[in-house]
């Protein structure tokens, strides 16, 4: 079980390990009146990411935490979407960096209004200067550990939807808050989820939903050359509240748009 | 400027970025007193490392707050030593990771008890299964941003005082809170800044002191033959609470240890 708190009555203990660490995980669930979408998947997750940190939370707990948060924050969207977010930390206190053997974990509950909608013809996007530095033990992972995401958010100028971030090897990894799906002449291409800072729940949604209708869908590490190169038929970025948003330019380069995947998988409020 | 919050009079808002993001960073200082430890260093690496992550805060500012601090938090502690925590986040809110620029930081000021005095005989250590993932962009920043710490702090049995982390080539770069120096024959060695996931205001100091001394001392990429093998004449672990600490054995290996470096810089509360 966890302690639980509304961000409308106040924030966590000074001593939160969220704060001093970045020790806990996040979610944030497109809400659609009180259905949250891809709830499940946003839940299971949390729930398991949160047991590779050690942070015991069951699916369960969660989903009824939910269940009261969208009877407490749907009415003040007047049925419109809204955001809500899950804060999961390790908890209070402990020895410096050490966590306390059962330690009992903080939630903390938040609503927000939903941003902007991404144009659907297509977003300019460039390439960040930030490198992404992925540890392995956290790969995927929607840890409170999100530095790199700042500094490269921090290059978005009011013309740009997003910035694409790449490791040290140079393979192009994730937008800050997107992940990166290519469609090639031979199907579609997405780096690896080992290779992640966040695994999106969009993303593993999409995969499953494109083989499931037989197309090919490999994942491998992505080149500049695989974006900016004649192969590239197509760039999307996906995003759980954001939807799946086709780019139109990359650092100044038109990219091809085929809004099919988009008008295919949206609206996004009829996703489970 | 920044807005300053009291640890025990509550938390930061529930939009804090550090807590959102671990968009900020800390120190901790040991007081005696109500004088700091090292202050200068400490508010001189939090000014500048801010102000490397774009956060606004004069170190004039920050020193302050540190006389506030020890006039409210001294008593408490009877004349014993104590550990003043300042904990600096870009603010509150912004639009998901982007900042808002002129964003007002908050500060947290928080007072604890000393950590348990350190063996002087030296101690115990062992290597860490966690790899260290250093961003350049954020190398040496004591920042928020510290899951890799705690997981590896999660593997120290009662028996070790500290586990000593690996970067992905397999130099070892430091413990989960402290750097890390050896003696070799013709020197000391230590690696160099910019690959510390932090880079610590003791470890800064004494290698001044050192070359003061005319000693040589060298930063370099340090092995785990380095520390295992004949060359090396003793191991320390420096932490600005707990001083130079001697290493007595590393995965059960026995290390010579010399105390002669304890005794020539301690006591702590001399340092400037």
């Amino acid at each position: 079980m966890f302690r639980l708190f509304w961000a409308d009555d106040g924030g966590l203990p000074a001593n939160d390990r969220g704060l001093a660490y970045g020790d806990g995980l996040f979610e944030t669930i497109r809400m659609s009146g009180q259905k949250g979408v891809l709830l499940s998947r946003h839940l299971e997750r949390m729930a398991r990411d949160a047991g590779r940190l050690g942070i015991e939370v069951s699916r369960k707990e969660l989903a009824s935490v939910c269940v009261e948060a969208g009877q407490r924050f749907a009415d003040r969207f007047k049925g419109d979407g809204w955001v809500l977010k899950l804060t999961l930390t390790r908890g209070s206190g402990g020895r410096g960096y050490r966590p306390d053997p059962g330690m009992e974990p903080n939630l903390l509950v938040s609503a927000s209004a939903l941003p902007p909608t991404p144009d659907s013809d297509g977003v300019a996007v460039d390439f960040s200067k930030v490198t992404l530095a992925v540890n392995p033990l956290l790969a995927g992972v929607k840890s409170l550990n999100r530095m790199e995401q700042v500094l490269a958010a921090a290059e978005l100028k009011p013309s740009l939807f997003e910035v694409i971030m790449a490791d040290r090897e140079g393979n192009l990894v994730e937008g800050t808050r997107t992940n990166i799906l290519l469609r090639q002449a031979d199907g579609w291409v997405t780096p690896p989820a080992s290779s992640l800072a966040v695994a999106g729940v969009l993303r593993q949604w999409l995969l499953e939903r494109l083989r499931q209708r037989g197309e090919p869908v490999t994942e491998r590490p992505v080149t500049v050359p695989d974006v900016l190169g004649p192969d590239c038929q197509g760039m999307f970025l996906l995003n759980s509240v954001l939807g799946i948003v086709p780019v139109l330019t990359i650092a100044g380069h038109h990219l091809p748009v085929d809004s099919g995947l988009a008008t295919i998988f949206n609206p996004l409020e009829t996703l489970e």
